[in-house]
């Protein structure tokens, strides 16, 4: 993915050879192409640095446009042809501590006016007090922004959108429309964690997170930029208060999840699903279109399409409710039993 | 309900006639009543418009006092004597669509001045550098509120009050010696989602969020404002960090509420209720008095006066724990069993 | 605990004698030694004040360095010598009543200035637009604190730390290389309720909260200072969004906590242990050194060092997963047991 530059700044290290000599490792093949992004092993594209870490089988997913790849030694002759090898003994943590050099984010901390100059407001925005405003974002007419809320520098807001008061965006595009109650964290960086040397390593995201045309995010809710990729709630989605949208999460149109959700990183969710409260799934799980999950559901694991589950670990709604019933009978305590009606 | 016009402005419709005409209903009844407020079908006020949808024999439970509803043709000959009835193919979301138009929250956004001059603040209030004041509010006595925290138009708080930094309310009214910790959100709308022509829609909410006198809201829980009803927290009621009151809902008094409690619309939560940590209700659930949660329970039912309850679905908490015991000892594996004390 | 100067002010307090005074109890021993704290009934320090409540045989865990103890009049005899009986009804209400008026929490709403003139903020560190400030507070070098970000009287932080916009920190202590995210808050008081004459009563909260080195907290995510002592994250231990942490917790190093964790009062996670997404932690629970919790576990006993739990309330995991899949097998449902695939 290429580096999004209103959100981020490439400093310096635009080609394969500055990477190579930056973080120490051995580059092996042409060396001299242009770097201009960041990409997961798998999905990099033309101008992206990725690292590969893991099983030898899993060589053969390296995407054949990346410009280059941190790989140990031992995995140099999985690298596909025209991609470069930068041999690291850690690729992960090379990777990491390069690209944080790297890419820096702007951040709203280095400026001075509370709206900044460069910043594009049309002029039927309104603005409560105290709003700070970074470089380059842009706000649409009619759109409306709370009180004390502070939009990074970059982020572009559409037309007609409601933002509340004390929210705060980052590294985000939000379409027209869009309803983003207060208090809600757009844009941060996802939660992902790398054993270094030291200890506990944060892992870096450079993607956006990407709000489309009449979403509605509830109060402090949270939609964290992507790593790699974008996160993306599809149009009409609707969240409620304190649902958490993790790094890379796409969300199709009309998805409708209630309180205290915990969409864990890379998930799918398709058109018109629908979460109810406190639901968690896995990450890299698909939960199929039309499909719904019961409150306080965990799931591990790809919803089909039209299916509704429930429990934890989540299962088929009619199988968890049928364990229920069964354990509930077989458990005895029979006068506790009697005083349950049979739809519990 | 009457619009509380402290908070929201009526803006032209204020006759049954003139959302008959905004709507494009057809008027059936005498259509020049003063429309002074929204309510919900069965419990709306003299003045209030509401909506009908559903299964005709709902329609016995339309209160008598409202000046219209909204129904289909279907429906118009079970409309109350003395409603004017305004048929619509889609009454919901007429309704929705008219009500948002004619009734419009006041907000911060229109305003330059970090403090509104027609706001009225004790002289012997602390408000920390950054706070924010609608057109309006009041704050009383020895209240302190804390940096950069957004008091909304027409806010009400008491004496001896104490609201942390970062915090923001709006259409609310706080009494005396409450505590609001930092990051809370109070007054937001709550969570409803329609099905409409273009995908979801959400349900507006007209009401006010009220947290009586002593009550403590935990740092970054929200408290939503109600749909055409109040959301109220009773005296001297305590909730912890993360907690959600959504729209409607009605705390008693000495309510406590652990961490990441989730209660959903419309749930009754009676005086000396104990919530453990995590817990969730459903909607329109009423929780006894003195009734106790244990943590991680998620009820689904009424839970009678003083009772205990444990468990996902909810069940009186010997019941769960003998649910728990007895799998426990019949799944087998014994060497691990013996491991585990009884107590468990 | 001797309290923390840079965050409470002791008011005219201290002496034995005056909180006898103050708080209307009957003073048995010396009566006029200094008092410069506050401390729970164990652990209690010189010139500690403390209170003691519950069955006659803890009396002997009654810290002997004590300089005085809230008890009833039948417990008198047993506590220690040299420690000062202080006679009440109502010992433990006695004493938060006292506290509560004898030491004061600093507020930054006593400051009329954005950034006081007593803070000493590193001319190399960064402040976004709305930065608050409090008297006393400082900032390292090369520190960067993002928009209307609150930072408390009194607050240390360390080098090249990050916090992000609308965050908030009091009574709290952040090390270097720590990264704060958006709308987090630190230092809040503790959920504490305790039963008094007109209902709940909150309790009072005078420790700290600390964070160390190359610690990460989430957006939203709320660290609680502690009761009477510190709450403490370990050096490099990484937390995502909305994580509870509540009073009193001491997290160790490279502890790693993802999303919705609730951690309750007390509770002590050693090094390296890993506790997926919505984990919850009851109170005064030790979870052991690499131990680790699957998603969704809610546990309420110590967890051994380097184990895996699992399921409410928490087990061994295989334990749990055996229960999970003899329960799907027992209840029946053939074909919908047949569309499951054994790993779940």
């Amino acid at each position: 993915m290429a580096i999004d530059p209103r959100f981020f700044d490439q400093v310096g290290a635009d080609t394969v050879e500055a990477w190579a000599k930056g973080s120490g490792a051995k580059c092996v093949g042409e060396g001299t192409g242009a770097v201009t992004g960041v990409g997961a092993a798998s999905t990099a594209l033309a101008g992206d640095v990725a690292f590969f870490e893991g099983a030898a089988k899993g060589l053969g997913s390296i995407s054949v446009k990346a410009a280059a790849i941190f790989v140990s030694e031992e995995h140099v002759e999985g690298v596909p042809d025209g991609v470069t090898a930068l041999i690291h003994d850690q690729p992960r943590l090379a990777f990491f501590a390069m690209a944080s050099r790297a890419i820096r984010r702007k951040t709203i901390a280095d400026q001075a006016e509370r709206i900044h100059t460069t910043a594009a407001i049309h002029p039927d925005a309104k603005l409560g007090p105290g709003v700070v405003v970074g470089a380059g974002a842009a706000i649409g007419a009619e759109t409306v922004i709370g009180a004390n809320t502070v939009i990074g520098p970059g982020v572009q807001i559409g037309m007609r959108t409601e933002i509340g008061p004390n929210a705060s965006l980052q590294c985000a595009l939000i379409g027209n429309d869009v309803k983003i109650l207060a208090g809600a964290r757009i844009g941060e960086a996802g939660f992902g964690v790398a054993p270094g040397p030291e200890g506990a390593e944060d892992s870096p995201h450079f993607g956006r997170a990407i709000l489309q045309d009449h979403v509605t995010l509830g109060a402090n809710s949270c939609v964290d930029r992507g790593a790699f990729d974008d996160t993306v709630i599809g149009e009409r989605s609707k969240l409620d208060n304190f649902c958490q949208v993790a790094h890379n999460c796409q969300l199709g149109r009309n998805v409708v999840v209630a309180a205290f959700a915990g969409i864990s990183g890379s998930v799918t969710v398709r058109d018109g699903a629908m979460l109810g409260g406190r639901v968690g799934i896995a990450d890299h799980v698909t939960v199929g279109t039309g499909a719904q999950l019961a409150a306080s559901a965990g799931v591990f694991r790809d919803i089909p399409d039209g299916e509704t589950w429930g429990g934890t670990p989540g299962r088929p709604i009619r199988q968890w409710m049928r364990e229920v019933a069964w354990l509930q009978k077989n458990a005895g305590g029979k006068k506790k039993a009697a005083r349950e009606p049979k739809e519990g």
